[in-house]
């Protein structure tokens, strides 16, 4: 199924950033980064179950907002995309 | 039907600071912004066409990415929270 993962963190303070960074890890391992918070991310019920169990142990829940969206099996036709094609992975090496 | 819209754009800038005021002022008017740059409307066909008619408008096609997620009618149980709430919004007044 596809999953939209959306991630609202403080990146004003490296500790913020940081968490951003391992979250966007961890979605990445399952999906891409399609904004700079948002991950959609295909899995089945166990690999989401462990997904959001590391999510829940990277984010700061006094802190940050993380929302989870299940679009199903039969996503291709329920999203839709508008305007720059997703935000540079800003956590990857830089290859000129 | 539940439409999450998820923004991403520069806010460095005053321009864009202004495109995402106004792209949340319109996602307001069908619904509620739950994070910095998403926001779930419950809107019918209808009303989703005349919003990304007026999304398409606001925003900078070369600049912004925006994308929309429809979770059709039966939505309650596809949709999971974990952290802090809605950011405040940014746009409102501000009533102390």
């Amino acid at each position: 199924m596809l999953v939209v993962i959306t991630y609202d963190v403080s990146t004003i303070d490296a500790s913020g950033r940081k968490r951003l960074r391992k979250v966007s890890k961890l979605c990445q391992d399952y999906g891409i980064r399609v904004q700079n918070s948002v991950f959609e991310c295909v899995v089945d019920s166990t690999q989401l179950k462990q997904l959001k169990l590391k999510l829940l142990e990277t984010m700061n829940s006094n802190k940050d907002s993380l929302r989870v969206y299940r679009l199903g099996d039969n996503y291709k036709s329920k999203v839709e995309h508008f305007g720059v094609k997703e935000s540079i992975d800003l956590e990857g090496p830089l290859i000129l």
